[in-house]
């Protein structure tokens, strides 16, 4: 089980949805998640995230005027019909600054999905949108955090037939695959962290050492 | 740690509130998830995830109610009290398509959960609900990913009164344990993929043997 | 790859926002997470989870105001201008009840975050909100678990200038680390129930053992 942490940035053009699953997509196929859950969270209070038809265009269209007649930019009265108007006290950044604080709230700013067999997890009709609240350009970190099984990218590991090839009473080639696995710099690598799995890989290439010199003094 | 990742079929009878709380603990319980996180996850986008009362059915009955006048069947008028009324443009499959659209986006459709000694967390008060948006009868695929810790089903380990007589300087008794644990036939069965701990326990297996066979030549 | 689920209790005054964002990385710092998936979780109907601006304190009151005419107390009638006004029928604990439900649903009962590099990871103008939807002050249950790493208690492992003197070839050095780390009573302080990594770290402990003592043998 690995976990890989990483940030995007999404240019943005205006108020709207930015289709974002290729990106996903292809982040997990870079990162060769085989497996695992995900996290997407948005840095912003004034955009979010949302799952929707990706077939329709007008499903879009009709989602943003909805959520305009939903928290419009003047105000709003008591649903019920009953009491007075209220403005916005937040209007710093315009019109559109504390609509966009709203929208925010009333749909996702963290979204939690599902890896299996390198893909995401998806229904046919679903894409992931960024929406996007605020009427400029803007340019959105968006953080995606997987845990998993991480495929190796080592060839020989991923070839099926391949690893069918190395069985349990074979400890040389044991030996091999667990050679390939060793990064000797890991560490270096990893900011000086070590995982228990890294100091078990290591304790037993020790042990090996020593074993194997007692078996080369048993020899003479 | 251990992933397991299932999808349930849920039919719903039209527009309303399924309870898929007790299939969400019986599928805890069948998969022996004794701690972890729980993603759920609908792969459509006119059904939706919501926690609420499991007791009241009022409060079902209201939180539809209420939804219905959030999101009409014929369109919105800004709740401002200014502007013209909108009809959707997106209406192929009849007048509940695009509200159910938009009753998705203001609700989940994905929820993250915890499981504790083998028992979905939730507050005295909680059920989790599918709602579906669509009038008519409609088969609603659910994902459930959990990440955590698997009780393993061998008895002998289950057992706390055993596993508290297993110490740590018993080693035959230790071994034991580590070949219980090991399933030869593993990397099959998993499509030829291997864990690095299922490395390390077959390495472990091997230097076991050799040092064995080094303290019989020994011996002799 | 490790797990913690708590507990905070938050005392509420009653409708509005509680800051919670302190308590999440006091809980994160506390528990020496480096590295993870954060779930956070209320155990209740009547109030949720946003993430919203940490800055100006009027996004919160507009925040209130909106929903306040969203959800009236009084009840709906539907945004489309067309249709009778609909009361509430679930009310037996008061003109908020209903209200908190669907406010409730309408924002979040759970988010799911990031830890990285011991840090809550939030954009600058993000903080985390308990949001009371009761009128009158409540005690709110608020679980928190995380899945990912955790770091060492042990100085001289978190010492990075310490941990880069441990090199892979010096096994005398490796074999304190682990030793280190092993801790004889951790099965009985975890209830019993050991994991992979510990019987692995375990098993290697008799290899070593068993190596030494040939070792032994041999130089007699």
């Amino acid at each position: 089980m690995e976990q890989i942490l990483s940030e995007l940035s999404i240019d943005t053009p205006g108020e709207g949805f930015i289709d974002i699953t290729s990106a996903i997509k292809n982040w997990i196929a870079n990162n060769n998640i085989r497996k695992g859950i995900l996290v997407l969270f948005t840095k912003h209070t004034s955009c979010s995230l949302t799952i929707n038809e990706n077939a329709d265009p007008r499903v879009l269209k009709d989602l943003s005027s909805y959520m305009k007649a939903l928290v419009p930019e003047e105000g709003v009265k008591p649903i019920s019909g009953k009491g007075d108007s209220i403005s916005y006290t937040h209007d710093d950044e315009g019109v559109d600054d504390m609509p966009a604080h709203i929208r925010t709230t009333l749909t996702c700013s963290s979204l939690s999905l599902s890896i299996n067999e390198r893909e995401l997890v998806l229904g046919t009709w679903q894409a992931i949108y960024l929406w996007e609240h605020r009427y400029s350009r803007h340019t959105r970190q968006l953080c995606l955090h997987a845990i998993g099984e991480v495929q190796e990218v080592n060839p020989s590991l991923t070839s099926e037939s391949n690893s069918k090839l190395i069985t349990r009473t074979n400890a040389s080639k044991l030996n091999e695959v667990v050679l390939q696995r060793h990064n000797p710099t890991a560490w270096a690598e990893d900011g000086g962290n070590e995982t228990n799995v890294d100091l078990l890989i290591d304790r037993i290439h020790d042990l090996t050492s020593e074993v194997n010199s007692m078996n080369r003094k048993g020899e003479t």
